[in-house]
Formats: C-alpha cells, sequence, structure tokens
C-alpha cells in the first residue's frame, strides 16, 4: 500500500491536490492519504512552517503530494525557505523533474510550433548551488550595506544529477542530454559542471550531448524549443529555464514537477509549478491538471508506470477535448479524468 | 569631435562594426576612429587579452564600438573574463543597456504580439553581483570537489543603477520600472534590492512601480512582454532576461547594447548582443543592424540625440522595407542605412 501526505497548502492548493488524489485513487485503489495543513494559514494561527517533529513524520511517507504554498501577506521567503526549500533539502530531493510538453488540442504562445513538436524534460539541481542559503548581509540599511549570495557546488551534488539525467536520456526516444550552465562567467563552478559532464558522459555512448550557456537556451527555448530532450542544469538556472519551458507550453496551468530523491531514501514531492492563485481560490475554477500531471509523476515515481501512463492519457484526452475560452470547473475536470483513468 | 575606440573582434564582428562606423560618419562626420585588434585572433598571436597598456589607451577614448569577441578555439572565460567583463568593469560601466523593440516590418516567434506591441529597456547591472568573479575550487577533479560562485551586491552599485532605471522611466511615456530579482531565495541580496529600489523609488513619485521574481519574470516575458517599460535587475539576471527579450523580438540578429558609465568619467562601450559567428564569417551576409542600433546608442550617450533617433529612423525603414527570407548584403545594408540616416 502507498502512503501519500497530502499538503494542499494556500489558495487554490487544496482544491487542486483533491483533485490529483480522486485521480490517484481511480487508478491506484490501495492507497493511504493524509492531510497535513502547512502554508500560509497555519504560519499565521501558529507561527510555524515546517516544526521538526512535522518533518519526521513526512519522513515516514512514500511520497508528498503538494498543491501551492505562499500568500501576499506572509514575508518572502518564510514559506519558500521554510517549507518547499527545506523539504528539498532535508529530504535530498536533488532531482527536481520538470516535463514540458505542448499537448495536443492546447495553444502556445509561439506561433510556428505544433502540438507535439515541444516535449523534453528539465533535470533541475534540487540541493545545491544558490539555493543553499549562504551569503550574509553587512551595515544593512546604510550606504555601506554589502550582500552577498554564495552559490555552494559539490562533484557529489552534480555527479548524481548528471547520472540520472543521462539515465532518462537513455530510455527516451531522442537520447540527447543538452547541459546547461553559464563556464564562461561562472568559471569555478562551471568547471565542475563541465568537467563531470563529460567523465559522466563516457559512461552513456549512446547518448548524444551538447552544451549552452544560460543566456543562449534562453533564447533558444523560445526560438527553437524542439531541439530539447534532456536538459540538465543548476538550481537557479533550472528555476528559471523550466518557467520559460512552461511560458512556451501554454502556461504554469499546466507544468507539473517532481522533486525527487531517486533512491527513494526520503520521500519525493510532486507539485504543480504554479502558485497558490489567492485570486481564484474557493471558486472553483483552477484548473487541476498540473497537479494532475503531479500525480502521475508520483505514480512513476513509486513504480506504478502502467498507472502513470493511464493518467497522463486521460491528462491527453481532456486537453484535446477541450474548447478554447471555455469556462472550467475544477471538480468536474477531475471527475472526467478519473474516469477516463480508471478505464 | 568625438573620439571613437573600434574593435571589431572576431569573426563577423570587422564586418558589422565597419557599417556602424559608415553609419556613425553620416550623421556625425567630425569623428576620430583607431581600430583596436583584440579578441581570439590577437590571443592567438600574442597570448594577449588585453593588456593595461591597451586598456589604459581605450580609457581616453570617448566611447568604444565593439562587434563581437569570442571563437570556440579559445577556452571559455579568457576573452569574456579578460576582455569584456574586465571592460565594464575597469570602466565602471554599471548600466548595462538593452533596448527590446518589435520593429514593424518584423516578425517574432510570439503568434499574438504585433509590431510596436513591445518595446521596453532592460536596464541590467554591469559591475557585480556573480560577474564580481568571486569563489573559487578546492580539490579540483577529485570526489571531494567543491567549488563557490560569490554574488557581491553593494548598496552603491544597487542604488546607481535603480536610480538610472527610474530616471530613464521618468523620460518616457508609460514611466513604470519593474524590479527583478529572487526575494524569496535569495533573501541576502534580494534584500538589498528591494529595500534601496523602495528608497529610490520615493525620489520618483510619477513613475509606477512593480515586483517580480525572475523565474516569472522569465515566463512574462514570452506570455506578455507588452506589459514591460523599463526592468532593472542584476546582472547574471539580466543576462539571461535580455536574451529571452532578443528572442521574442526576433532574435539577437537585431539587438542592441550599451554598456554605460553615466557619469561619462570612463568610456562606455557599445556592442550588438549576437556572438562572431564564425560560421558566416567573412562571407559579407551578416546583418549589421544591431550594430547600427548599438551606434544609435552611442550616439545618444554622447549627447547627440538627434542624430541617434536620425539612424534609428532609417533602422526602422530598412526593416519595414525588408522581403521576409531575402538575402542580406552586409555593405549594401550599410551604404542604404548611411543614406538614409544622413538625409
Ligand atoms: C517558490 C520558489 C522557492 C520555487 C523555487 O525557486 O524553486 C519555485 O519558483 C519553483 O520553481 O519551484
Ligand atoms: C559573453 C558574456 C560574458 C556576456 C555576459 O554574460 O554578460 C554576454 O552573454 C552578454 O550578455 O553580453
Amino acid at each position: 500500500m502507498a502512503r501519500i501526505a497530502v499538503v494542499g497548502g494556500d489558495g487554490i492548493g487544496p482544491e487542486v491536490t483533491a483533485q490529483a488524489i480522486k485521480v490517484i485513487r481511480a487508478v491506484l485503489p490501495d492507497v493511504e492519504t493524509v492531510d497535513y495543513d502547512l502554508g500560509a494559514t497555519r504560519y499565521h494561527r501558529t507561527g510555524e512552517v515546517l516544526p521538526d517533529s512535522v518533518r519526521d513524520e513526512l519522513a515516514g511517507f512514500d511520497a508528498i503530494l503538494l498543491g501551492a504554498v505562499g500568500d501576499p501577506s506572509v514575508p518572502p521567503g518564510v514559506l519558500e525557505r521554510g517549507l518547499l526549500l527545506k523539504m528539498r533539502f532535508d529530504f535530498d530531493q536533488y532531482v527536481n523533474l520538470r516535463p514540458s510538453k505542448l499537448w495536443p488540442g492546447t495553444t502556445g504562445p509561439l506561433g510556428a510550433v505544433k502540438p507535439g513538436e515541444i516535449d523534453f524534460v528539465v533535470v533541475r539541481e534540487g540541493t545545491e548551488g544558490l539555493y543553499a542559503g549562504a551569503g550574509g548581509v553587512l551595515h544593512r540599511g546604510t550606504p555601506a550595506e554589502v550582500a552577498t549570495e554564495e552559490s555552494l557546488n559539490t562533484r557529489h551534488g552534480v555527479e548524481r544529477v548528471i547520472r540520472d539525467a543521462f539515465a532518462r536520456a537513455q530510455r527516451r526516444e531522442r537520447r540527447k542530454v543538452t547541459l546547461v550552465h553559464k563556464t564562461n562567467v561562472l568559471t569555478h563552478a562551471g568547471g565542475l559542471w563541465a568537467r563531470t559532464f563529460e567523465a559522466v558522459k563516457a559512461d552513456f555512448p549512446d547518448v548524444t550531448t551538447e552544451y549552452q550557456h544560460v543566456d543562449a537556451a534562453a533564447m533558444f527555448m523560445v526560438t527553437a524549443p524542439a531541439r530539447y530532450d534532456v536538459v540538465v542544469t543548476d538550481n537557479l538556472f533550472g528555476d528559471i529555464l523550466t518557467d520559460i519551458a512552461a511560458a512556451v507550453t501554454g502556461g504554469i496551468g499546466l507544468a507539473a514537477s517532481g522533486c525527487i530523491n531517486p533512491e527513494r531514501r526520503f520521500p519525493s514531492m510532486f507539485e504543480p509549478v504554479h502558485g497558490s492563485a489567492p485570486d481564484i481560490a474557493g471558486k472553483g475554477v483552477a484548473d487541476p491538471v498540473a497537479a494532475v500531471l503531479s500525480a502521475s509523476l508520483l505514480l512513476d515515481h513509486l513504480g506504478h508506470a502502467d498507472a502513470a501512463a493511464r493518467v497522463t492519457g486521460a491528462v491527453a484526452a481532456e486537453l484535446a477535448a477541450r474548447t478554447p475560452g471555455a469556462p472550467l470547473r475544477t471538480a468536474d475536470i477531475g471527475d472526467r479524468l478519473a474516469a477516463a483513468a480508471a478505464s
């Protein structure tokens, strides 16, 4: 039996995770879920973000499904660093996986790109880089103020995520990995990434490779997104590139992600890329598709590749059948997806 | 009389700067130019990138026009750090200015965006952040390797570039400044940027403002680029965002930039955003428009607003008259632009 912790979070988060769980149950009846009320609401009520006791409880689950956390009323960084990033780091979720696909039936903003032409996955490093939180401030609020941020990179951390990217590429049709960094400016970390990439590549002779600077990649993701298959990159570059990827595939409304500990020593966390969207919260009009696609990644990670594929298939059918501009009802979409995935 | 140092550089660089100088002469006859052969060729011949003596000579010019430096034969970082970034830092070019415009007659990749709808400028910080070169490597090439990159930010550096952005916004029609950072993760540097932005804003009550995280901005630059007027941001974020901006306005073939020392204590440097394009070098088919638009920024910076506007007008007419797909001849375009700007 699979045990899943559900962190609905804020805004539309709980609405979309409810649908995702509905769909998971339709394909995997033997699942136990436990809800956790983390997010802005709990923070305002108790001042707590992620108490150690809750973190330790979460560690016992097979996976975590997260909706969205965040609210304008919470100072920037509190929930991000205290909850999202804490889980990524404490649970060693070093593979931040973000598939990008222009689904048949949907239209992206790029005039010349047809559905099906964009189909790549970004393997973003999840536990290092500028996200380590290293840095500080001196003379705060004075004309002499200095602030630093330090990007920390280890061979250990870089090699494992690059290996994961190559292994994923090997299971895909085009078998291609693009390394993205900024080796011409960030020569210290860039050198580590580039040398590690060359070393790992030798173990995957059937995978083709290329390197791009992050600025060039940001451009090509707009002008030539079809060229990518698997993209592996640093934590911050991955943050930016996956939002561009979401944009060219029709917006973050459809983008799914998994923060994965591939060895399953810790639970992995799956979440839609979109935020809590407080403006439409509680109205039952949020699109649960990104949460449902995140559930599909969750199923796949837990070894239920078949169930995962049925969920993805249901989403593909749903999107292909949509009338552009027609109003969305969150629960109806969940019902339809659950029924389609079950059958 | 204006004295301009011309660093043609590598690949198509010298071809496009030749046209840009032709156009400058057409609108500003009283100009002296001196060529400097910096770039990959000189590096291979002498091992030198930017000798101090040359740097000191360059310091005496009113401005520098650069074509493109770089060649696959030079290790990453050598010319970038040793030449481009050295000039930006030594000449205190703290405003890296990158206008983005979808020109009438051109088409960008975004199906729903019409020419004229995109017209913003990115004011990228040019002398701080991750470009400072701080960081290092321990245990290189071993499993224990660690590499760091440090982003250095000062109130001095952040305030002056934010002020410049507000002053520019005040001279534009929409009078809006968007600050882009990643305050929810990079809390140290992000805090400095956000607090400085709030402080400067008080001095510009007629300018409206907004804040966006860099990942959201990368997305909106694709899905809603018309919303931007002036964008002010950190060195690395600016590097990435301006390539997205170039992508949505038809590619880096048309993008111009200026590395500006607004006080004119040091020469400012103007360069097309595109690279040296070794594959088409020497064939006379490179598009000089980005170099010519950079020349227009140069003229404007030196106080010749009228001449600058004539050059921009000539480019607008040239682009509006182009037949998509028709072959380009570098020198012919330069001749046409010079004639149009002169008349
Ligand atoms: C909310 C924020 C901390 C997070 C990140 O920067 O990783 C988000 O942008 C994401 O991409 O998951
Ligand atoms: C060549 C490189 C050092 C440079 C940068 O990163 O600033 C370039 O990408 C640019 O945008 O001017």
